[in-house]
C-alpha cells in the first residue's frame, strides 16, 4: 500500500496529459485556482453560463464546483453542468464553501452532495454542517470545527453521498466512509492566503482526471498542495511571499522532494 | 488624545477577536482585499446573493460596501445587506468607486450614502462627487482631485451623511463634519498596485468591528494600512514586489514598528 | 521603417497621458490585467453594466473585449459598449477567449467580430477559429495551434473583418491582411500565469489610446510584454515569481532596455 502513497505518478500524469478541468468557483479563488492549476501543469477554465456549461463539460477532463460566491444564475449552471458529467461519467469535484453559514448555502450545498460527486472536499466545519451528522453553522467561511473533530461527520457524509470526502485543516483526512487516509504537512500560514482551500479542490480534480482513484486522488492532491505549502513556508515572511513561493514550489516539484517530503499514511 | 492615535490596540484587537467581515466589493478588488483582510487576522467573506445577504450580515460583524462592479442584483444585494446591518446595529463602511464616473453610479453611491454609513472612505473625486459640494465627475477610478483639495467637500459630506468620512491621497484625512484626523506616511508606489484602496476600506470595516469610535476605527484602518505600505516600499523593486511586501508587512506589524512608524495627527 | 517598431514611444506616451482604459474582461484576468495596466502608467477600469457601459465609453480611451467568463448580461453590455465606441471613433480591442470551445462562444466571439474591432488579440486556435478558415476548435482555452499554424489565419480575419489581427504564441505575428510584423521574446514560463495573454490584450488597448497606427500599437503592446517577461524570467523561479518579476519589470521599462531587447521584425 505504501507505493500508492506516492503522489509523485499522479503529479507526473496531469503533467504529461494536461488534463483541461473546468472550474465554476468563486470570484475571490479564480485568480489562485487557475494559477495553482497551471503551476502544476494542468489547463483551467473557468466557464460558467448556463449557454455553454454543459458543452464545456464534453470537452473537460474534470469538473470542480464551488459555492464561494453564490447567486441563482450560477447554482442553475452548477446543476446543469454536474448533470452532465455524471452522464458522460466524468469526475467532478465538490467544494461547499461555508456550507453551514446560511439557509440558502446549506439547501444548495445539500443539492449538490445528493448529485452524486466523486470528491467533496471542505474544511471542518463545513463538512459537519453537509453531513447534517452533528449542528455545526459555522461563523464564515473559516472553520470552527478541527478536521480530526470532523472525521466522524466525514464518513457519514461519504456513506450518504457516495463521494469521497476530504476534510482538510490541520491535518486532511480521506475517507469513503470506510478506509481513511491522512495527510500531513503543509504549515499554518497557508491558512492566511486566500482561497488555497478552494484551489486544493481544483487541484483535487486534475487528480481525478488523471487516476480512477478517487482516494488517492484526493489525498495526492492535497500532499501535493501540502508539500508544496511547506517548502513556500519554509522561506516565506508572511502570507504575501508565501502564495509566491507556493506557485513556484508547485511548479518545481520533483519526485525526490515529493516522495521524501508528502507525509501520507 | 496622542494615545488614542496609537492605532495597535486596534491591530491587536482583531487578530486577537478575528471579526467576520462581509464585503460586497468589486471583482477586481476581491482577491487583495481577502488577503489584506486575512493578513490582519480578520475573517473575511464575499457573500452577495440576495437570497443569503440579510442571513449573512446577522453573522458579520461588520459590512463593507464597494461599489467598483456594478450590476441591478448586487445593488438590490447590497440595499438589503445594508438594511439589514443598519436595523442590527452594525457597523458598514461605504467606498463609492467612481462615483462620479457615470449617472448609475452617482445614483447608487447616493442612495447607499443616504443608508446611514459607518464610514465613508474614498478618494478626493470620489467624495466631492458624493458631497454633492461642488462639481467634479472624475475622470475614471483613479482620482483628479486630491485628498487635501476634497477635505471640505468630506466635512459637507460628514454633515450630510452622519457618516465619518475618510478621504485618501498622498495624505488621508478622517472627519465627522467637526473634528479631522490626519494620516500621513505611505507610498505613492501604493497607487500602481490595484485594489489597495478598496482593500483599505475593509479593513476599516475590520477595524469598526472591533471599536464603536468610527473616527478611530477609519484612522487606524488607514495607519495600520499607510504604515505596511511604507516598509513594503522601502523593500519593493516595483508594484509586483510592493503588493507581496504589503500583505507580509501587514501580517508582522507589532506594536513597535506600529507606534513609531504611523503618523496620525 | 526600423525606426518605427521602437516601442518606447508608444510606452512614453501611455505614462505621460494615462490612458482611461475600460475593459469588460473575465473574471480570472481582471486582477492581473488592472495590475499591468497600472504598472506600465495607464489608467484601468472594469464597468460592465448595461446601465452605464455607454456613459462610460464615453470618458474612455479605449476599451477590451474579453470573452472569458461569458453570460447574456453580460454580452448585451458588450454588444452595448461597443456601438458606442465605434460612434465616438474609439479603438476598441477583442479578445476571443476559447472561440472555439463551444457553440456559444462561437456565436458571440463571431458577432463581436463583426462590429468593426480596431485589433484582435487571440491564440492560435482562437484566431483559427474566429476566421472560419479551417476547422480549430480548441480545447478550451489554451491553444493547440501555434502561432505560426494561425498566420494564414489571421490575415484572412483581418481581411475580412477589417480588425488588425495579433496571433500571439512563441512568436508573436502581428497583421492587417496585407502586412506582418512579428514580435520574438517572452519566455514559455509567462504561459503558466493565469491571464497574461488577457492582459496583454488590455496593454494593447491602452497602446491604441496613444497611438492611430493599429498595426504598431498592437505590435508596441506585445512587444513591452514581451521585453518586460523576458526580464523577468530571467529573476524568475517558477511562475509566481514570475508574476511578480513582470509587473516590476514592466513599471521599470526605460528606454534602453525595450529598445535594446524589443524585437520587432
Amino acid at each position: 500500500m505504501i507505493e500508492n502513497y506516492n503522489a509523485w505518478p499522479t503529479l507526473a500524469a496531469i503533467r504529461e496529459r494536461v488534463p483541461l478541468v473546468q472550474n465554476i468557483t468563486n470570484f475571490v479563488a479564480m485568480d489562485i485556482a487557475a494559477n495553482v492549476l497551471l503551476a502544476v501543469g494542468a489547463s483551467p477554465a473557468m466557464v460558467h453560463a448556463a449557454e455553454e456549461v454543459t458543452d464545456f463539460v464534453a470537452k473537460a477532463d474534470a469538473l470542480t464546483i464551488n459555492i464561494g460566491t453564490l447567486s441563482p444564475a450560477w447554482i442553475d449552471s452548477m446543476s446543469l453542468a454536474v448533470g452532465r458529467a455524471v452522464e458522460l461519467g466524468k469526475p467532478w469535484v465538490l467544494d461547499p464553501v461555508g456550507a453551514g453559514a446560511t439557509p440558502y448555502r446549506r439547501l444548495t450545498a445539500g443539492r449538490l452532495r445528493d448529485l452524486r460527486p466523486s470528491v467533496i472536499r471542505g474544511n471542518g466545519s463545513e463538512i459537519i454542517a453537509l453531513a447534517d451528522a452533528e449542528t455545526s453553522s459555522g461563523r464564515g467561511v473559516d472553520s470552527t470545527d478541527s478536521s480530526d473533530q470532523a472525521l466522524d461527520a466525514a464518513k457519514v457524509l461519504a456513506r450518504r453521498s457516495g463521494a469521497v470526502v476530504a476534510v482538510t485543516g490541520e491535518r486532511d483526512h480521506v475517507t469513503d466512509g470506510e478506509q481513511t487516509i491522512t495527510v500531513t504537512g503543509g504549515h499554518p500560514l497557508m491558512a492566511k492566503v486566500s482561497g488555497l482551500g478552494c484551489a486544493a479542490t481544483c487541484l483535487i480534480g486534475a487528480c481525478c482526471a488523471v487516476t480512477g482513484d478517487r482516494m488517492l486522488a484526493a489525498a495526492h492532491g492535497l500532499a501535493i498542495m501540502a508539500t508544496a505549502g511547506q517548502q513556500a513556508a519554509g522561506k516565506a515572511d508572511g502570507p504575501g511571499s508565501l502564495r509566491l513561493y507556493l506557485l513556484d514550489a508547485l511548479y518545481n516539484l520533483d519526485e525526490k522532494r515529493l516522495r521524501g517530503e508528502a507525509q501520507i499514511q
